[in-house]
């Protein structure tokens, strides 16, 4: 309730990590940037965020043995702040940091988003380098004892010590001064470490302290759902499952996140389904590739997403956008889930099938989403008594994703549906 | 959404179980019926329940080594449906269970409701006594592997098996034919059993084809949080701890269990904080005694149900009520936020206190409830930032325990609560 | 070291379970005592033990649905006594019990044993039948919550009470009677119950009051290491794995359960690898079959039984034994090192090999034990410093399984092993 | 069997970590050594060890914040080895290491030990330092997510990688240049990390080629019993507890695991009950003072260790030690055990009282030791049964600690114990 009420409606944007992983450019965030400022910008899209390891040089060189160099050079100011490597964001040169980069992106009407890491730099800790508005040094507020299971870059920091705060105010008071309007801090959001209840509140007060209003989003999934609460009252929107790629059981463990979570979506903070892993996908990971999901997983990814109303984060490369694709991430009618929907609630769901119904904010129209999870086509009876009605007789259908329109004749609803694939009515 | 929504706000009642434990009797269930007809139904209270179980004999004779006797008599008809005991229900005798005192209790203007254990009499599967309705015989579909951790009597059943979902529609339609509005289903909630999930939907569908409206009641909680949407599909209520007594922990517990539930609490689905032990408790424990909580931890438990929305059933002898704790449960203004508050929410919750807020369905009324959860007197500030305000000054509040009114002057609100001790505010 | 040392090496005999499951009887085992006592008694064989539920009526006749009839009808006397089921064993009748069966074996020079449930029968506790030496009936030292989590017929007696020794001491003077000399006791080595403990203990005691020297096995694994001390102070053998069966994977995960044991094995107190599945198996199971497990593979079993000095129980039944399989079962040589080796110990073991060694017990005997543990034929190189030699040059060695004799000329031991084999070396 | 049999039985010594935690220097360990070879070294005393963080400046500075100062100053070579920090090891510089300080321990017919963490210094992984023998550096070698719980000093090494075997190697190597004779080495005996099994083999390794025998002593415990054959393979002790101090619960617990790990205590290798909290005790924790222990408990504690044959490493300042404590550790028939006796067996155990057997390796002897773990004084009763004798009358006994002799008169043992003492008699 306290929480600074920046966004009335999930997030939509793009992320580099599908794509580019650990190797992204200044090119490539302008160049996706362009793409999404003359293509999706009308639809809604506008963050473009800058994922892990912007501060690394030489990442992605040792990618045979590490995804994350350890004990490598990364770009640090004197105040145990990570900067932009200079080598791939060449404007970021003499102390701007990400602004120009920032400025580029805000003058095409986008957002500007970094991924960090919870932490401080451990090489901050080891070279006990100074921090910004306090007297204490990097190894004095660094826990030797806290550090990422999956990634070498950063020791946690040490709540109660001070020194802790102020070194997150100084890093989100640079990120303002940068035009930072979205923050997405990883080791965080599945509360491995035991401080990090603590490190969220401390990442929610920099913020609020900062003067900027910027989106805060909690990685690595699956988060806690007994710490639900936490979650509503400090950040903006945290991720519900571990990562989630372009494979049909992770859609499928989705619905179970959906189920457990729906009760949790509410303005301004927002379970996080993770990025979609369509289009052009793997290229930094040495593994380029189109998705591997169907187009009718891509429809009930999308489906759900929506009406479950999650934020919506593309994975793959704009540029590479084909045609089907953006016409995936471009419908109107069910992007507008997003914003105008509300009260998602699943109302059955077994391990061939799937409803979720929903309805829109003002007036009388309702959504209900017939997911078919079988590996066959399969006719879906839906019974009205589900959505408490006696009978669907008479009642004019609009499937979103096809545009058809259709009066029920039949007490039931009667849906055929492809393997993996979904329909979404409005009525 | 397809459940039968019978209640449109928390059930409030009286149950057997705190002052009589096994022992109670036709007369004790009268007379408890005679004093809240005639001082507080106009209240709200209406449910009169028989807890655990009626159909024994000798229950609580061997109190000094058993709760529950095991390998006992119990009364039972040829169909493996446990009888009111008729030593102790005189009026059940000839068949007539609790229909007499079903209908006693109608008379009275108030509604009947019965615990009953998850399965199927022991001594039936042994028996091989029959099942009404199939040709299947009570070993057939007993699970000599599902027992209760702590009650002796029952054999859970089998769901795949034919003569299961009949035998659960048997007990249902005798409970029917008897007038009971009320079911409290022990051995349940917590999911002890694999099979527990499937014999919570047979007895939500036994109730539904019984033709008669009945509360579904789940018991011992902790109910699971993941498991939510099933609770909330299959039930009427369902309990969030274990049993709660007499002691301040367990109320320092439930707060938060309070949080972990707050999203869950819906028309026609309450997560259920257990009985109230005010008053007189523990006869039939032998050790009768007059609540251990003091006032103010009295006051405290009763505004965190009546905000939280959780059911209320007394757990003392109504007849021994004294005067103070007679007030305590007959405070209008409190209990009617059961019925007419909505969106309850936790604000803050640290070691030392708790604030929540919550809204009337209609109209502008607000109700910001403040908790002192230390061992002392404290004066605790509320920020108008917690409820989106800039200021408090000139809000009028009304305190509904005191009754007393005042406008406030400062921008916070300041307020005295004694240890352990509530304040429940509307403006 | 209170125990009665009655065995002095590992037991080596027959049991009825692999073959006949619940369904064996009188005519079987005297069939196989007849086959014993012709032709293996003279290599050491000498046990006939007759496995689980021989107290049933229709044991069997219901597989499709159930090993074990749960709520059936068992032989019963009138202190609560399971009796042979007279269908089965028509000898027991009026009262006999086994003891005409095992006057029959022991006659044939072999010894009986029987396999028995911990607790006292279901049925006994809820019909209140007496125990012989008590006033306490079976309802009052029975706990309704100690069951078998996969046999229906026993409730777990309660510790404590009056009564509980009584039984057990009961049932041993009833079996001593018989003329048993193996008890092999199921549900309880794994320490399931949390009675299980106490009631081993009560078990060693009512043998040691019986008069009678009786082996008490313990069944099923895998046994607690942590809980060895116990073991050996109260049992004679004792189950290290679940119920093995012929295939690969449960013997390669025993040489895991070996390496834990190997310090454990003593004069009277033996770690149990289980039944040796070979020859004709299952037919009780409705899968009666040549065992799955190459002669490779059985040869590997056979020797590491042996090295290690665990019991040797034969699975399959002795009458249909093809002439391989009984050589298997009756090389002299290597059955001695049940008798008189001793400090086996395991010197290596990965993924591909594993090699144990021991000693005589008297003079200068040594064994060298090399299994293949690779999927394909290996040749195998064993360093002498592993038994703290310089150098095999000069050794005699015997292979005990071909009886082939060499005078090693290397440095090394090199052995080609087929897949899944093993030699034994004396030498 | 091919690990170095340099130890014949438990070693015994003196080691700093009890008195002097992080801080102790060269001077308190050549006068902690002048005082083992004056009064000690008669009796089997040896070994002086130099406990952790010997290679850090500044050790003990900050106690009241951290035990082990994080990110601080080490001295270490330019091949990643750590060195003895010259300000408190003078003898040490100009790379001398502790070869001076080794020579004046031999010098007085001692033997010298210290202590090292598993891994290489995370300092000289963040500065990509040389490693002796390969062209690796230790970045490449050193795991970033491989950390100790409660030291910050270092990181594991990968086991597979290239480096890692030369970098243990380069240690050991240049430990028996300076003349160790014993190294306990920490944060791995436990197995906290995926890699420990593995790097113990890697130290086993290392020592075995480095050309001097060295003692591998393992911490902290309690070791894993499951591991049992791993530890006795590559090491020559190993903890069975988390770190012992003087408190007689911790003693009670040191029953439990003495009972596990009995059989496990051989020739070359010895599981380690930890140092002996006697005397003057935590200055270097700023708690200085003389053990908590009674000296009744004391006793038990010295024959527990004695009877079991645990190493006994000194934990109290030997030059501070009294007249009693000295008259404890100096018990020559008791300490004869150490060496002496074998076959050491737990008879019983309860809640209030324990008794060992064990036997002299040659000829009759015997022992037989009484533990009185009640809180008041016992008269305990040996059945002669137990050491399968049928009586005790006639039978002379030799209390060690006493001194006392006498003759049983009857068929039981009786002996009367204080609180928390012991017995141990030869017979």
């Amino acid at each position: 309730m306290n929480k600074n009420f920046l966004i009335s409606s999930p997030p939509m944007g793009w992320n580099s990590y599908d794509y580019y992983d650990t190797t992204v450019n200044e090119d490539n965030i302008k160049a996706n940037a362009d793409y999404m400022a003359a293509n999706l910008k009308e639809y809604g899209w506008e963050y473009i965020v800058v994922d892990i390891e912007w501060y690394s040089y030489d990442a992605g060189t040792q990618r045979d043995k590490h995804q994350y160099i350890p004990f490598w050079r990364v770009e640090m100011d004197e105040y145990s702040r990570l900067l932009p490597c200079p080598e791939r964001f060449p404007s970021s040169a003499n102390g701007q940091g990400f602004k120009p980069l920032a400025d580029y992106v805000h003058s095409l009407g986008l957002k500007f988003g970094i991924h960090i890491m919870r932490g401080i730099p451990r090489i901050a800790a080891h070279n006990h380098t100074k921090i910004l508005g306090t007297d204490k040094t990097a190894n004095e507020i660094a826990s030797p004892y806290s550090i990422c299971s999956w990634n070498p870059d950063m020791y946690g920091v040490i709540p109660e010590d001070e020194g802790s705060q102020e070194y997150y105010n100084s890093i989100m008071n640079l990120y303002a001064e940068w035009g930072v309007d979205f923050i997405k801090c990883d080791d965080i959001c599945r509360m491995d470490a035991a401080s990090s209840k603590k490190e969220i509140e401390m990442l929610h007060k920099a913020i609020q302290q900062c003067g900027r209003p910027m989106v805060l989003s909690l990685s690595p999934g699956p988060a806690r759902i007994e710490e639900a609460w936490h979650y509503e009252k400090y950040a903006d929107m945290w991720r519900i499952t571990d990562d989630f790629w372009d494979d049909w059981r992770l859609v499928l463990n989705m619905f179970e996140r959906c189920e457990l979570w729906q009760n949790h979506v509410d303005k301004g903070g927002y379970p996080d389904c993770d990025m979609l892993p369509v289009g052009m996908l793997g290229k930094g990971f040495a593994d380029e590739h189109m998705t591997h999901l169907t187009r009718d997983e891509q429809i009930t990814m999308m489906t759900l997403w929506c009406v479950f109303r999650s934020p919506l984060m593309i994975g793959g490369e704009l540029t590479l956008l084909d045609e089907w694709t953006e016409k995936l991430l471009t419908n109107s009618e069910v992007l507008s889930l997003l914003t105008f929907s509300h009260n998602a609630r699943q109302l059955v769901r077994d391990s061939v099938h799937c409803v979720w119904y929903s309805e829109h904010k003002v007036g009388d129209c309702k959504y209900l989403t017939v997911f078919n999870l079988a590996d066959e086509e399969r006719v879906i009876k839906v019974s009205p008594t589900i959505v408490n009605k006696e009978t669907f007789v008479g009642l004019k259908f609009k499937e979103l994703w096809t545009k058809e329109t259709f009066t029920c004749e039949n007490e039931e609803l009667s849906v055929k549906i492809p393997a993996h694939g979904a329909k979404l009515y409005k009525y």
